[in-house]
């Protein structure tokens, strides 16, 4: 398992919409914008909520690997995160993450909390150290 | 192959930045901001070209399969582009490529063009009909 730094946490935070992306097991790329993406307390797990997956959740289940970018106009630098899901469909945390995204709006699904450990960081920045691993 | 609509075309051109997923032969998913990504007049084909990717490199030169989307704060709806690539390192297109690359700024490296021939397009907004394929 990897942490974020403090100074990734801040630029995590004001994301927006990040860009996830997937893979279907014969390695089909699958890239989706989210809203809900959120880093935990402890800095190496993410909570990715599924309201409307279609093929995000079809790879998942078949192969629990996923990638985010933080970056935008607001964000310094750039940095690529890759982890490995968990699929949460019941217990306490799920039912936190369904009470959280109720609170934003009943009209949300929040069907499964898909629980990303993270397990490596890159630099995503363009220029010559664009793809090194960071973390 | 698969054209995109003429109203497509008018928002990927307000695009600056896409994100591009790949994925490893072993399904990793990788996903970058890249900002050179071009429509071209077919409708059907993508040049993206290669100024500092490394991973994203690996990925297609093992597995030949991209996505981005065409997402935005200025842009009306949301689709993905799924597509298969062909990696050009010469000829005619490659030299038009390098002078299109060189004529922004001597600084890029424009080292590989990434020719995309679309084959799927989906409905990517937030909704009950995320995910469904349009084209």
């Amino acid at each position: 398992m990897v942490k974020l730094s403090d100074e990734m946490k801040t630029e995590f935070e004001k994301m927006k919409i990040f860009p996830l992306a997937t893979a279907s097991k014969d390695g089909v790329p699958n890239v989706i914008p989210i809203g809900m993406c959120f880093l935990q307390e402890d800095l190496e797990t993410i909570w990715i909520v599924d309201n409307y997956f279609l093929k995000t959740k079809e790879n998942i289940m078949a192969n629990p690997k996923a990638a985010i970018y933080v970056w935008g106009p607001e964000i310094n630098g750039c940095f690529q995160v890759k982890g490995d899901i968990e699929v949460v469909d019941s217990g306490e945390e799920y039912e936190a993450m369904r009470t959280m995204v109720k609170a934003k709006s009943d009209r949300f699904p929040a069907k499964l909390l898909m629980k990303m450990t993270i397990t490596d960081v890159f630099e995503c920045k363009s220029g010559e150290d664009a793809g090194k691993k960071l973390l």
